[in-house]
């Protein structure tokens, strides 16, 4: 009995790490000799913790991307491999994947840092005035100081100036914004307030699948009900009314259905809604009477022609006051995305249209009590809804940078689409926007057979698979979510353009070889 | 009984905005005729939110400061008030309070965040390769990359050989820290893994009373049960053996208690905890099972004579191996404390000793989700813990700085203490360490007579007419806790010597005039 015990803990483990759900009995008793390293006597063991940390999945930073950390020291100790290098596609990380930041802000943030820069010659005027801005309203003139829970007020003024401006003058108080760690953290705030109850009457959130496993994690934590609504695949990922009106009116049965997510431009997906989605999901929100969430993070990642951004909000306002002063709306923004991609700063925001006030003064409370998002982060934001002007000196290399890697970003969308759809067994929609493409995959009946044998995921049997042997990292569709017996995976689009070409050129190798191997 | 629901929402508002717990009625139906703004149907209100938010409170942040927040742009507007500045002591913001940050550090970050920078021959040799060290360690060699979620491999690294140095060379394996957003993040983290269970079953968590309250807001938050100890404010703060029996035992009637939390040095005490009651409280955690958190963010503010840092690692070590080979243990420290102040960067770290290790990698996949702490926070940790040495062109100018900021605060502690002292009815132990001075204050009976007829605390009471006289903002006790009938505020050792002391001279005056007015 001792020995069975032991042997499920190490079924746990093994979960954890290696994301195959049912190990083989054998393979997980042989590792059993090492079991000194389970004491049987913790106050703190996989069987007392909090069981929804437990059921928290994230498949972006998951058993793919763990191994992958493997092998690249695998490679750097000297082992053999079929490849040279591990090329990940596995995070919108547009840094470590050799994009540049924008000299003004990182000029801006130095003289942040140590204002003794300020006397120096080396830096534009523009810069310098930026940087003395936001230090003036830092506490004693420093980043180090806290500033107010919900971000600096100058801030919070120049994010709903931009607000104003990207949406054509409808108007943004300062006071409905509130600057993040990130849009992750803005997230899982708002989700924090709105969920409660319990069995029938617990909060179910709607989120599209496929998804941003951010939600489905942070649902999972609060101990919320996940309720999936499918995009349409064959039509480009959109949106469609009646599969929304399906999935709220299953969730009724068995939950109750209070908020309604989606994600634009599209993660993992690359799909931008049309103007009229947007009016009917906003449309359908009212309706119901859900809270709608829009993560807008990739607003200025559009690529295709004839695609354009629509805001949420100003979509919510030109459908005129009885959906502008009613339906409740927040939307989230990050410095990690668009042509910044300064995913380490955890800069973002947030803007919340029509919530009650009560609600706003429990927001604030409930920020509160982490005192603040990193200073540096809320800096940096400043500088994206602050950015240079026409006239000013740093406008010209800023407008020069920005631009660069925008058409960058659309060139590699293009290759991407064109490249996996010469791949026979591969289909994939246009990347229109964001950074990722999520291609469907066939998968012979046999790699199904095996994976599933492995207690894997096919298409996690399928990524890992190809890791091994290729080096690429991408992640498989099943960690976002997808149509049963529809298999899929996620890969950026932002490793350089010859890397990126060796990552397809790999991919198709990979699929064909895997195809003709289980066939 | 519309106007009854309208009633009760008002209440709400007035309660989250006031901190009055009982408004009189004639005040709430005053302001009842703006009415219009309480809609009647939000999806999100006051009573569909998550209770548990709504259980929160936080007092460092909490309706005294937005009041003092509001009496500073009455200043600014010209209105008339007793004073012509309001003074705050409320919250341990080293850089708002004038404190200057470390040269060092700052440059460090300048490099960092525009490495131009390094070709340039204004910045010391070393702050040039701590600055490439790190950015080495940085995907894309850039600080807008995401890092590893549980921090940049070196900067742990760093902090484990720093934390050895520390004990005196008790061992510290980097695989056990973990980089935070602050301390707060990391105990919030911590105490998410650590609860579960409902009703008899569900986790207590004690924490001494009186708490810093991120405690019992994240306690709140997560629906915990918070277990009080009272600290012996007539030892000076110390923990009493009796009391954690006590506590523990009243506990386990009610609930399943499972952790024990301790700050050393105490915040809002700011006690140093000796050796032998560090020891006795690691023997409890052994004999009693429950996994101890040790926050130890002012490790280096201890100010009074006889006085030491003991780290709860070192004692346990030092224990012999039945105890350092199963108390589970965590300790939190931060880069917002010390001499550095450095909050708004809210970087931190957290060491994890005897975690079971399928817990731990439930820890790392918990803390992936929210992709990684704001890099440049990391970056000053690990400046922190791996500063200038002796013969490195900053040595000198870094340990003058550093001294002179703690020799400062060592004066104002003793300052503090001995001004507040020769007020008659307020009683102040020493400030030993942390920031922060918790002193007894009488209240006369009429007052307390009169905030419980406003529904106020007494020394919320106090506080809310010392700032509205005097501009002092001061935190009442009763937002950390305190034995019953006693009252207390807790005022930080920050403000510059000149205001300190005209601080503690109108706080002086003050009391005596608000004795005099209620006697």
């Amino acid at each position: 009995q001792h020995s069975e015990s032991i042997y499920k803990r190490c079924i746990c483990v093994y979960r954890a790490l290696s994301g195959v759900s049912e190990p083989p009995r054998g393979l997980v008793q042989e590792k059993m000799t090492d079991n000194a390293v389970f004491s049987q006597n913790k106050v703190l063991t996989i069987d007392t913790m909090n069981p929804n940390v437990k059921n928290v999945e994230y498949a972006v930073r998951g058993p793919i991307v763990q191994r992958a950390v493997q092998i690249e020291k695998e490679l750097r100790e000297g082992m053999k491999k079929p490849f040279t290098e591990v090329i990940k596609a596995n995070i919108g990380d547009a840094h470590a994947m050799g994009q540049q930041p924008i000299t003004f802000f990182r000029q801006v943030l130095a003289l942040c840092s140590y204002p003794e820069l300020l006397k120096d010659n080396m830096f534009p005027e523009d810069a310098k005035s930026r940087a003395r801005r936001i230090l003036q309203a830092c506490g004693g003139s420093s980043l180090g100081a806290y500033s107010a829970s919900q971000g600096i007020d100058c801030v919070r003024q120049d994010v709903a100036r931009y607000i104003e401006r990207r949406d054509g003058g409808v108007p943004c108080d300062p006071d409905n914004v509130y600057l993040t760690s990130g849009a992750s953290d803005g997230i899982v705030t708002m989700l924090k307030l709105l969920v409660c109850g319990e069995g029938a009457s617990k909060t179910g959130v709607m989120i599209s699948i496929p998804q941003y496993p951010l939600y489905s994690a942070a649902l999972a934590e609060l101990g919320a009900v996940q309720v999936n609504y499918y995009l349409n695949e064959e039509k480009c990922w959109s949106m469609d009314l009646s599969e929304l009106e399906r999935s709220l009116a299953e969730a009724r049965k068995h939950c109750n259905p209070k908020v309604l997510c989606i994600i634009n431009p599209g993660n993992p997906t690359g799909q931008v809604q049309s103007r009229q989605c947007i009016e009917d999901v906003i449309r359908f929100a009212a309706k119901e009477h859900l809270f709608l969430m829009a993560d807008e993070v990739y607003q200025d990642n559009v690529y295709a022609e004839g695609c354009q951004f629509h805001s949420f909000k100003k979509v919510l306002f030109e459908l005129g006051p009885q959906y502008s002063n009613t339906v409740e709306l927040v939307s989230f923004h990050s410095t990690s995305k668009c042509y910044m991609g300064e995913c380490g700063f955890r800069g973002g925001y947030m803007e919340v249209i029509n919530m009650d006030p009560e609600v706003k003064a429990q927001l604030i409370k409930l920020v509160s009590v982490r005192l603040c998002p990193a200073v540096p982060g809320q800096a940096l934001m400043d500088m994206v809804v602050n950015s240079p002007q026409p006239g000013e000196p740093s406008y010209t290399t800023f407008m020069k940078e920005r631009t660069a890697t925008l058409s960058l970003l659309a060139e590699k969308a293009k290759l991407t689409e064109e490249m996996l759809n010469t791949v026979p067994g591969i289909t994939c929609n246009p990347v229109q926007g964001a950074m990722y493409s999520f291609p469907n995959i066939s998968l012979p009946q046999k790699a199904i057979k095996e994976a599933k044998a492995l207690g894997q995921a096919p298409d996690m049997f399928y990524c890992m698979k190809m890791l091994e042997e290729t080096g690429i990292c991408l992640v498989p569709g099943s960690g976002f979510g997808q149509k049963d017996g529809t298999y899929h995976f996620r890969m950026t689009i932002l490793p350089p353009t010859d890397k990126l070409k060796l990552l397809l050129a790999k991919v198709k190798e990979f699929h064909q070889k895997f195809t003709r191997q289980y066939s």
